[in-house]
């Protein structure tokens, strides 16, 4: 049931226009069922995608300035993937708030993490609209940044090769298959760029200082692409 | 030949450090070839991305309030892909500037859409790291806004299908097919989401209030993928 109240005293964050605090838990299934007047939150989702993603670019450019693009973009898609907004998303109770159809509610909806994550993402989009980018930018910074740590500790945003590899034997019953695509540089600075393929049809490159590297990247483009 | 005054003069911007504008416009080739002492423009390419991302799609959101995620989802990607940051990087003679390898510039590199459009997204994020969010968004403004009007009155956004097929027959051999992976809601307001799969491969996904918009959306976001 959605309590503004209850949601800012969680999120401390204060909305000025309550109107957008509320649409960023409107679910697409409620905005079906309930007819056309409510906005479903996807254009919320669809701002609020952008501007994580530009505050966590920037947090890891200045972060760590030696490290190479091929370095920071998996951090960045550990920290913006879906897994990781849905925990969020859970740790700040975000799912009760949800209006969603009745199927979509007995169904289990408040838990699933595409649903949930979307619902970060609109509620980023709809601190952005209501009072700008540096607040939401202290939203990310208090919530989902904090993860970068633990991230690179455990090394989970190099775990991609084995979480497709799970994936797709499980939903597509295909082992992926990794082929080099081509080497640029000298020997002592070459950069490698990796295919990715299932059933020899290519689903994602990545590039890196080693195969490795460049193999955890597809990887992980694969597992965006895929939906995964 | 680069050249900062020539450069600056042109795009109308002025760096406060020169260092920053220069490495906009070094490729990876030139570092290979030069050695380790140089930075490449690639991490100033994934910033100067972010920073796009966010521009575009706040000018979208809030200049097409009734528009749906899913229609301006295509024009932003028309907004931001390869193609298009390519011309206005020639618009703005960039490729003279560029440091690439010599190897690089004899078979062309100054031409390729790629390196040109990496070059465009690393000189916003030059221009963002040197003077800040707004600084970046005017040249944005400037110069890759104003395509928005031509693309929707071409409906250059929603050729993506032709260009897909084109591209798949040219490269893989292989006719795109389109299925319909889910539809949502009522009658009245229905979404559909449809499949783009080559060789029986999934290899991206789109929605949209008909199925023939969802194809637009998936075959866009297969360009994505793709790098095509």
């Amino acid at each position: 049931m959605f309590n503004q109240k209850t949601l800012e005293d969680r999120i401390k964050f204060y909305f000025k226009n309550p109107d957008l605090c509320q649409q960023a838990f409107v679910h697409r299934s409620y905005v079906n069922e309930a007819g056309d007047n409510l906005e479903s939150n996807e254009r919320l989702e669809f701002l609020g995608d952008a501007v994580l993603e530009l505050v966590v670019t920037d947090f890891l450019f200045k972060k760590y300035p030696n490290m190479a693009e091929g370095e920071l973009t998996p951090i960045r898609s550990a920290l913006v993937r879906g897994k990781n907004l849905a925990s969020v998303a859970s740790r700040l109770n975000l799912g009760v708030h949800l209006f969603l159809s009745k199927g979509e509610d007995v169904s289990g909806g408040r838990q699933k993490e595409y649903i949930l994550a979307n619902a970060t993402e609109a509620l980023i989009g709809a601190i952005y609209v209501d009072q700008g980018y540096a607040k939401a930018q202290e939203f990310i910074n208090s919530y989902i940044l904090p993860e970068t740590e633990t991230i690179l500790e455990q090394g989970s945003h190099l775990d991609a090769k084995s979480s497709f590899q799970e994936k797709s034997q499980e939903l597509e019953n295909t082992t992926p298959e990794y082929r080099l695509e081509s080497e640029d540089g000298p020997d002592h600075s070459k950069i490698f760029t990796m295919g990715l393929y299932l059933n020899d049809q290519l689903v994602a490159k990545g590039s890196g200082s080693s195969k490795q590297k460049a193999e955890q990247e597809a990887a992980y483009n694969g597992l965006q692409i895929k939906g995964w």
